[in-house]
């Protein structure tokens, strides 16, 4: 086949993956895992249940596909949060606020990026796990940045500090959806990364 | 039936249902929502499929029941530690630390506590909103109190300093599990509750 042929298949199938995650993320967060069919899904899609299954094996497999998606998208616009600022304390910031605002979007999709899917069994979960460490990763290497410039405390371990600030992010999920109340949240979190409690 | 003969119909079906819930949370955790059937859980509990469609229609169902358990176990952990401590800063303190203690558990059965869960769907999942809300509530009512002592922050409002407390302590399930992780955890959060960031 010429080569020009080849990359409209491939097109072709990078489209219908796409639709097929898109689909799965909207019906699954609709009606519950257990509520999801693969017929279903093939109907929403406008594909042939034959053909759905020769992208995926079952209805977890694409719920898993989806979560790497929303993972490497993250991660992809916190390392843009970062590259966007050169001082070491104004990275941690934008990163954070990146991180709430991630969190403050899930709500529209329904499905948390973060701790333990029951969605998802624990052998197919560990998949996920090399993504989310990336995530807590660059997140620790902020704030140790930040740390060596003398703006985050180095009291508590800086992959601590990160677990701690990447889970008080979350707290953007259930919060008012403003600018105003995001920027809240990054200042309180900082507050406790700059300085050692009183005692 | 005499009364004593209901008595035991009674603590049977409650021992039942325990039984159900319990071994739920076991297959769920290891093998995913979409891979545990009625049939299994019959089996895994020892009690006729027939028998199980007697306590619930559906895995979902079973799901939904033992998060509703989980919440109502936590609230009563947590109303207790909150009536251990007649001073309000230390109230407060020894109601993060239970809540960084159940988050820390939570690896055991590999479901969160707090934010949407894609297991159950969106619709049933409005049940267990009522629990969560007395969750916070009580974190609120806490937090209010160490305010009015001169403790906390009054610079954000209480119920947001709950929902980010309360995501601060979902920490603890991906931090080391010693006492002393968590008690740093709580030192962190509620230095970000006592005082307003410089700036």
């Amino acid at each position: 086949m010429p080569r020009l042929w080849n990359a409209t298949i491939d097109e072709h199938r990078r489209t219908v993956h796409a639709a097929i995650l898109d689909t799965v993320a909207a019906l699954v967060g609709e009606h519950g895992l257990a509520g999801v069919t693969m017929s279903q899904i093939a109907a929403e899609v406008g594909i042939g249940r034959a053909t759905l299954y020769k992208y995926f094996p079952d209805v977890e497999a694409i719920v898993l596909a989806w979560h790497e998606r929303q993972v490497s998208e993250h991660l992809a616009q916190l390392t843009e949060a970062a590259a966007a600022a050169a001082e070491p304390a104004e990275r941690l910031r934008r990163v954070l606020r990146t991180l709430a605002d991630l969190s403050g979007g899930r709500h529209q999709h329904g499905t948390a990026v973060h701790g333990a899917d029951p969605a998802v069994s624990l052998h197919r979960a560990e998949h996920l796990h090399k993504a989310r460490h990336r995530l807590h990763a660059l997140l620790t290497e902020v704030i140790e940045a930040a740390a060596g410039a003398g703006h985050v405390r180095t009291d508590v371990r800086a992959a601590d500090l990160a677990t701690f600030a990447s889970h008080a992010m979350g707290a953007a999920a259930d919060l008012p959806g403003t600018p105003a109340a995001r920027a809240r949240l990054v200042e309180l979190t900082l507050s406790a990364l700059h300085r050692p409690a009183d005692s």
